[in-house]
């Protein structure tokens, strides 16, 4: 069964936990164990599995990329925000992940990020579950 | 069902949409609700997901990638295609995407790419729906 | 089902092959023909496709991480080890791969690898088949 929910950024660059809203699908669905799939239906952001315990580890990757792809330069979109679709190209829309005992299996630092890159907005994020 | 399809590239390196093949063979298959795999079984080559709507932003991620990965330098891999190995483990060789009413479930703005890093080659592409 | 198996590190950085691991999990679990999901639970630690003909590739991508991602710099992460959770990050945490005919579907040379980025340790890598 396909499911939705939204979340709202409130900066232009930031990493949001989305791990809880994916077990309370998991359990809506009554998915035990099995797989499934964590897809965002946007250009600009993206999801990715990262360290949740320290919050330092997202803001480390989110500065690391802020240099990597300069805001502003020598791009062709007109928009003036290529360096966010380019940002979330690098980490991905797709994720697609193990259940275990109707939990997303996952090791114990980790954790299920949304990473905004031209907000704020309001996002969707799909499960397949 | 396992399906396949052939894109044939025209340059060393573009980004070619291929959402529409994706889409033809979920008609194929008669996949009405669910999720499918593509994946690229080259090493120099991608699948990634991004904006179709303006072809501007799929030239400004491959502009900066070429600013990123030289395609020469102190390579040890001697087929002078290290670049190409590089760019296409930066973006992935497998999506997993969800399916609604016989149709990819993209948001509005997104596509799925086949990207090339190393042609003009002819690839395959699988899709697992 | 799930599965899973370990794997030791021998060195701070480096990729190593699990493409027989997973065919041996696809063996013991009896698939046939589908999909399978390979996913490892830590955060310094990867797993992606690329060339496993030639080791070289592997090294360079490797080198260029390492020049891309400097070991130490201005990080937040207290741990020594922010350039290994980036790494891990650009490169995933899961993979979904394609079945035929009781093996990974994979080109012909293409292999599957654990990056392990803050090696020497003993990683656990989870599949589902």
């Amino acid at each position: 069964m396909l499911y939705e929910f939204t979340v709202q950024s409130s900066r232009r660059e930031e990493f949001i936990l989305i791990t809880g809203e994916i077990n309370r699908i998991l359990a809506e669905a009554g998915m035990k164990n099995g797989s499934c799939t964590v897809f965002i239906p946007h250009t600009t952001a993206a999801v990715t599995v990262n360290e949740c315990a320290d919050a330092d580890v997202a803001a480390d990757l989110l500065a690391f990329l802020a240099r990597l792809v300069p805001a502003s330069g020598a791009y062709r979109h007109r928009e003036g925000n290529s360096d966010a679709h380019i940002k979330a190209a690098l980490l991905g829309t797709s994720l697609h992940l193990i259940v275990r005992e109707g939990k997303l299996d996952l090791g114990t630092w980790q954790g299920v990020f949304l990473a905004e890159f031209d907000g704020p907005r309001r996002r969707k994020v799909k499960v397949w579950a």
